[in-house]
């Protein structure tokens, strides 16, 4: 693999000395700004041998490396290992900025490409600006990937599926009306919807064309009088074709999207920040563009009344397949028999038992002891751990079920464990509590908020390098924004309706990794003289392991938060659980 | 005192109808961009008769109004009685901003006021841009008050101080070299400073132009090989001219900076965000403009070893000045002859008695059961209530000493008081010991430690109106950043040696007011694999009244804190009070 990295590597310089640029660089998104992207834009994937779903490949003419987040150090050094690219770790005080990186390893003058098509218009803007302090010029060239990769997969042809209102809860022609009323607002003539997942939402169309995101490759593009989708035809079967005709929507081949845009009608038209430069760059001068956050994003953040019922029907039916895997693997830890790979099977059947299961949410992560401090991993039958009966399990895992989309960590004790595991995982379980337990004036930002997550353990030295939470779409992406909690600042306020996770972590490298994690919803909680208050309130139903606790460390507002969640985790899933299940389950969740 | 703003308002009617405008905008700020001005520059008092230190006048044809925050609502609202103006509440959901209303008054193609000088660049462009979505045009004019304000007080002539080394740890030569460093690495050539206390830091000088501030009226330009101070000739001795000599500083008029700036030799300038519109177009335009933060402010912020050294003893002898207070005050108000104004004047003494005394650090605020819930209250002989032994007094007060400024606010149980009372002085107690208790990584900005001061409020569905904590001067403004501990979003991070307030409270309008705050500073705390960690240690000395706690709201960790914070005040402070004031703190410091 590493031999065959480089030559591809080697065929990018040639290409590179052909169009006269020094550098190039390989993002891992797509003309869509997706977080996870069809093969056929795994381009980054491809140059680099590194297959985490974030990270950035830069190529020079000697030499090369990849950028990426703490989630991804342990992988990405494993996987660029003799392939002559270097790992630039995101966020460490010692790291250049790939701008800062090129500076230093190229000369003022020189070119860096980049694909205009996979970067957005503020990147661009950004890194031209970055690369011109040091005398660097950014050039937009052709996709060199076209080209080099012989075998690249064709973009896909996936069917699609057509959401009915009982699990929507609004239908096409509602949702447009609201987002021609936010253009109205921004005094935008029409807009151009990049984001696979707001294109779902808005059309109530689902598709598969990325790996456990139910979306479909297409743009769209909706003006106060009129829609067009941008779509190859081959995803649109007649039924199709008559449903988007019945909501006004016009289609069109995927590759007019350009052509089209150069003779855009309107005066003005709303490109959100993540539009690719390409297309930013193919509206006519004439046309006023307003640069401003989807509209889309903030309606599909917050979920309607429908969509809530349905996030708990699934959470309850997950949490059933949750409580029965953990049943099974605390039983079957002790034959030794059982890997990474194979409970991760296991706990898909659970879940695949019902019949509104449509796949699971992201790559399960199972991480036993030292793997569960990768925060990232993903087991494979050559490096999967066989379970003993000791240490610690970190499972994240979720599911997309027709009604809405989980997403739960639970770390399992599969017998004795060590102090420091037990102190480090009441750490995590206070933060998880106390973000829980948050109450909230309309307008606070999740930023406000993240610290109750990991003040405990900041008080003991120990922080975790990834966001504490995020949106959940309904039967749509497992990550959505626009809001998040994490430290960077995001200035988007929590609102009633919104999903959000709550998940810190503990990773010591080499040894374990902790991580507890609930969806949750934003909730109403009082008004007052000082304003309306919200409040967090977990739609995830599953136990959380007692055994790894130190009761002592807890307060009694934490003790008192920790049993009413587990009382109504057991009041909820008891009636659909076996009499043997249900005894599990009263133990699993008496008080502490 | 209404008949006189009603004609002030009509004579500012009559200079905008001569020069076509059809509002005018009077911020509280002046040419330095200062929080506190010399009373040359109270215009916004003059015309309006709001006395608040922080509001906007706008004046049109034939209406008017007063924007100001929660802080001096019900100051805003007695004061702006019958002078034909009315309060808009900044923040309130329902208010609208400047742009917002002179749209919905004015007629598109209108013109709106302003006075260069006293806006600064950004204020200008932001201004412009709200006030064009409705056809609304800008437009800066002369400063109508030169003519209009008959008795206007003239500029300050204060004299200086010299600070000595001993006192700021840095001589002016280090502190030049270190801005000129900033300058490099902003690739300027100079820099134009306008605040007044970035002056006198860079240049280890005082003085008393501002009202508790101890700045002088100025401009600084510190290019590579010179530095230029703008000062009126009446303010420089011949010592100082010397001093100012001898560490390369030229100084030129006052009025020159103008057509000096117009003149710059430079290539590249730096404006700090603050400059002024005026100042900012003096520049030429073959002169490339940096607009960044201000090197000078972060610099400032971070506190070398001498000023800490200083501050400890100030706050030492600011705390045995309000152990005194305290303890005349608790006796002496069975009585029933002590005002809220002469209480003042009592505390003033206690701190006085002490050689470094140099005033007050701001107007004390002492308000008495419901004049405690006016968050900036300043009682007058005509307003002040007669204290009782009875309820709570709200003590927000604070000293300049040569060797640093102190800042703290106790809420004092007078006698019986209520539970409502209680409970809420609990929550504020519990929010000040949450954000005390903060450890937090390097890199963290206060927003994201806000929360600690607010969430045992919140949960009961409290908040309070104001930031959380403010960076404090060394015997400069009490107020300083550019850290800040708030809700909204200020990316500064917190450093070793900031000095930064803790101050939550809660404010029941009609009712009574209750802060505690502290002053603080950031301290390292510890450095392990996740990086270095700092936390905060108070630097104010003096007891928190234990009468109002409900004990058993607090958690151990909270009570553990309270008790060593109040171990350490008699520790540090008895070895200079009496046997019996001794006597008192022992029992003042009794752990709960």
């Amino acid at each position: 693999m590493e031999q065959e990295i480089k030559q591809r590597i080697s065929s990018l310089r040639t290409f590179m000395r052909e169009l006269g640029i020094s550098a190039f660089i390989s993002p891992s998104t797509d003309p869509h700004a997706s977080e996870y992207t069809p093969e056929h834009w795994e381009s980054r994937k491809w140059i680099s041998g590194f297959t985490g779903s974030a990270g950035t490949a830069v190529i020079t003419l000697r030499e090369g490396g990849v950028w990426t987040d703490s989630r991804y150090f342990l992988q990405a050094e494993q996987q660029l290992n003799d392939t002559g690219l270097s790992l630039f770790k995101d966020c460490l005080p010692d790291t250049p900025s790939i701008a800062e990186w090129l500076g230093s390893v190229l000369s003022p003058g020189d070119s860096v490409g980049i694909d205009g098509w996979v970067n957005s218009v503020s990147e661009v803007e950004q890194l031209a600006h970055e690369l011109s302090e040091y005398g660097l010029v950014l050039k937009v060239v052709k996709d060199p990937y076209d080209s080099l990769w012989v075998d690249r997969p064709t973009l896909p042809s996936n069917a699609l599926l057509i959401m009915p209102e009982q699990l929507t809860g609004a239908v096409v022609i509602d949702k447009l009306t609201n987002i021609r009323e936010a253009l109205t607002q921004k005094r935008a003539d029409g807009i151009l919807i990049s984001a696979l997942d707001e294109i779902a939402w808005t059309l109530n169309l689902r598709g598969s064309d990325v790996h456990c995101n139910p979306v479909f490759v297409s743009y769209l593009v909706v003006m106060q009088d009129a829609a067009t989708l941008y779509i190859n035809s081959n995803k649109t079967t007649e039924r199709i074709q008559m449903y988007l005709e019945i909501n006004g929507i016009e289609t069109k081949p995927y590759e007019d999207i350009v052509s089209d845009l150069q003779h855009y009608s309107g005066q003005s038209i709303l490109l959100p920040e993540n539009t690719n430069f390409t297309l930013y760059n193919s509206i006519p001068s004439a046309v006023e563009i307003i640069r401003a956050a989807s509209p889309i994003s903030l309606l599909k953040a917050v979920k309607n009344d429908t969509e809530i019922a349905g996030f708990h029907a699934a959470m309850h039916r997950d949490g059933i397949a949750m409580v029965r895997f953990i049943i099974w693997l605390k039983k079957v830890v002790k034959s030794g028999t059982e890997t990474e790979v194979s409970i991760n099977q296991k706990l898909y059947d659970f879940r695949a038992a019902h019949p509104y299961f449509k796949g699971i949410s992201f790559d399960t992560i199972a991480g036993y002891q030292q793997h569960g401090a990768i925060v990232h991993y993903e087991a494979t039958a050559e490096t999967a751990s066989t379970l003993k009966p000791e240490g610690l399990l970190l499972l994240d895992s979720g599911a997309q079920y027709l009604d809405g989309t989980t997403d739960i960590t639970r770390t399992l004790v599969l017998g004795p464990i060590t102090e420091a595991q037990k102190k480090d995982y009441t750490l995590v379980l206070k933060g998880f509590i106390n973000l829980s337990l948050a109450v909230f004036p309309h307008g606070t930002c999740g930023t406000q908020l993240d610290i109750l997550a990991r003040q405990a353990m900041w008080k003991e030295g120990i922080n975790y390098g990834h966001g504490t939470g995020h949106g959940v779409g309904h039967f749509l992406n497992v990550h959505e924004g626009p809001h998040q909690i994490r430290m960077n600042n995001v200035p988007v306020p929590l609102l009633p309706g919104m999903t959000i996770t709550n998940e810190p972590g503990i990773y010591k490298a080499g040894e374990y990794g902790i991580r507890i994690e609930n969806t949750m919803i934003v909730k109403k909680a009082m008004t007052t003289d000082f304003g309306m208050f919200y409040k967090l309130e977990p739609l995830t139903l599953c136990p959380i392991d007692k055994e790894a606790i130190i009761v002592e460390m807890l307060t009694q507002e934490e003790k008192d938060w920790f049993n009413s969640y587990h009382k109504r985790v057991y009041d909820e899933l008891a009636v659909d659980l076996t009499p043997e299940e249900q005894v599990w389950l009263k133990g699993a969740t008496a008080p502490i």
